[in-house]
């Protein structure tokens, strides 16, 4: 049960949580050492800018990683919550000061909400920022179940799915999926910066996204490395392994002796490769393949005859992205189409009652 | 003039010209050692796949760029074409192969358009491929001008915007905003394949961004690499001076010892501006900032009030993210908003009207 909520912290985080909360008819108190902060976290309806008089049931720390320990250390000090959960975006640091630091640590649980915004501040904080976002919390031996209970609440109050990890496997997860990523869009823009004139005509979507994050605030992305340090270091060194070797093979393909281009080129495939693997991870898992019918159309050598097959065959689901072509021995030219099993049939009937030669309908793979 | 045109090799990008073209009224002509993918093309509406009997325009040569000089020899000892042009993504090799391979060099300019679709063939060709893309002409000195002007026509048919730049130029920017984005992503990427299980999880939009170019297709993009080695070579130099330094920045920032750590932050921050500003040259400039005034309103006490002012303010382009917030020193909160200055009349006519103590109109800065 979270019934009542002290938000430390009121900035976009602890502000969209504590309109979360209140949407949800949770009574919410905001503390901020920023005066300023709290008052606007109240007047956007986000709860009472005061402390409780009595222990609410949980306390969020929405601080920056650094000072979490501190300000844990002293929230439990003044009683202040049953329960108390953070939303860094590092967990390994936090968790080790507060078993240092504060007089509770039982009564802790680390918590990362895996959404933000590029602007800062109250005034951007937002009801449903976390709807349908990850939020980690990451419980340790000493954990007891009321904080990752009412941590959990308070996720599935915002909107979130809670997910539970190890704070170490946490850190090492967020370097290689945020952290380190946005290292390398640097590393790639920052060679940008002194390109020829030519840059920006040549530039293309390519590169925009993958120098996308770069544009984030420098100072709050040092903060994060440095909070994530020794995760970011070990990615970075497996980075600069890879890197290393690929730039020996690049300079090898780019002399003019032949001796070792087969290696050098092999080496940057293997690259690609898993590159291409791993860029699989990145993206939602396709849905089950449908079911397609294979079409098979023979074409007369009329100039034109193939995009108006094109223009036929697309109401019934038919894509030149699936469809393939091949000479046979006497050189007619015959197109196979894939298209929904449950519109071949009208397909096949439409084509050949236009006048389409339809030679061969029969049972494709699954595609795409 | 170009009212003839042979495209030697019909893949995606020759069959995609050749489409334009014979939109524009040209008369093409369509060749390709794969007598299945000229047919194709032919049967899209192309153009005939035959050889013409005389000399025609423009010959494009749309082959991958090691066998640019072997087959412009062999088009020129044909006599093809008054004049030749080429599509490959780099332009240094192509243009020594040519000046050495050529009978007459001077009737080729080298040619980039830049657009591409992750399928390749001529069934994924497209009339409108190049429809507002950038499309490089590389003359050297031995360019006649009639070659140059016949590729620009070209270029110019297909809705392409031709851009004049040295070959070297050329392989420099695209190893830059092309070739080593790439290689970046792929790197990143790598990092992920043998990531914990919770990657999946909590990968987000970021990774997604700067992986997603690494999908592509590994054959491909070695023959990429290998053809601009030498330019791409030269900016992962550079890039990997970056993450050495990077690396070590964060080994201090890891460590225990706070010796070191000001000037590894220092580091890391000097690289990350760095991206930052190389990242907005990927971005096309903003127009002129528009005229913006500064309303302020006095906020009571009563909670939800601000965010009851946002929506007032909304229909005349007020937005939290042109808003700031200060308490004056007696605790009462003052918001300021900057709304378009052709909206502040009627905003602090309807604020006022509706009871809201707006104290203060002028003009501000122009913003965002």
């Amino acid at each position: 049960m979270v019934d009542t909520l002290l938000v430390i912290g009121t900035g976009l985080i602890g502000t969209s949580v504590a309109l979360a909360a209140r949407r949800a008819g949770v009574a919410v108190f905001l503390a901020d050492r920023d005066a300023t902060a709290a008052r606007v976290a109240e007047a956007l309806g986000a709860g009472l800018a005061e402390l409780p008089r009595q222990p609410v049931d949980l306390a969020l720390v929405a601080v920056p990683p650094a000072q979490i320990g501190p300000v844990l250390r002293d929230a439990q000090a003044r009683h202040s919550a049953r329960s108390y959960t953070d939303v860094a975006g590092v967990k390994g640091r936090p968790e080790r000061d507060v078993l240092r630091l504060a007089p509770d640590p039982a009564s802790y649980v680390g918590g990362h909400p895996m959404a933000g915004r590029e602007r800062s501040g109250p005034l951007a904080a937002s009801v449903d920022l976390f709807a349908g976002r990850t939020w980690v919390l990451t419980p340790n031996e000493r954990t007891e179940a009321a904080a990752l209970e009412r941590a959990t609440t308070l996720a599935e109050i915002c909107g979130a799915m809670p997910v539970r990890l190890d704070s170490g496997a946490h850190d090492t997860v967020v370097a290689l999926t945020s952290h380190v990523p946005h290292l390398m869009a640097s590393l790639t823009a920052a060679r940008l910066r002194e390109g020829p004139a030519a840059t920006e005509t040549l530039a293309g979507q390519g590169v925009r996204d993958v120098t996308r994050i770069a544009a984030g605030d420098p100072a709050l992305w040092t903060d994060i490395v440095r909070s994530n340090a020794p995760a970011v270091a070990a990615v970075l060194r497996d980075v600069r392994d890879d890197l290393t070797r690929l730039l020996a093979a690049a300079d090898v393909l780019a002399g003019d002796d032949p001796d070792g281009h087969a290696e050098a080129q092999h080496m940057v495939t293997d690259l690609l490769e898993r590159g291409a693997a791993g860029a699989s991870r990145t993206r939602p898992p396709s849905g089950p393949p449908s079911r397609l019918t294979r079409i098979r159309v023979v074409l007369d050598r009329h100039p034109g005859s193939l995009s108006r097959l094109l223009q036929a065959v697309a109401p019934h689901g038919g894509h030149p992205d699936r469809a393939s072509a091949a000479l046979d021995r006497d050189g007619v030219l015959l197109v196979d189409f894939d298209v929904p099993a449950a519109a071949a049939g009208a397909a096949v009937a439409e084509l050949a009652g236009a006048g389409w030669e339809v030679a061969r309908p029969g049972l494709a793979a699954a595609g795409h």
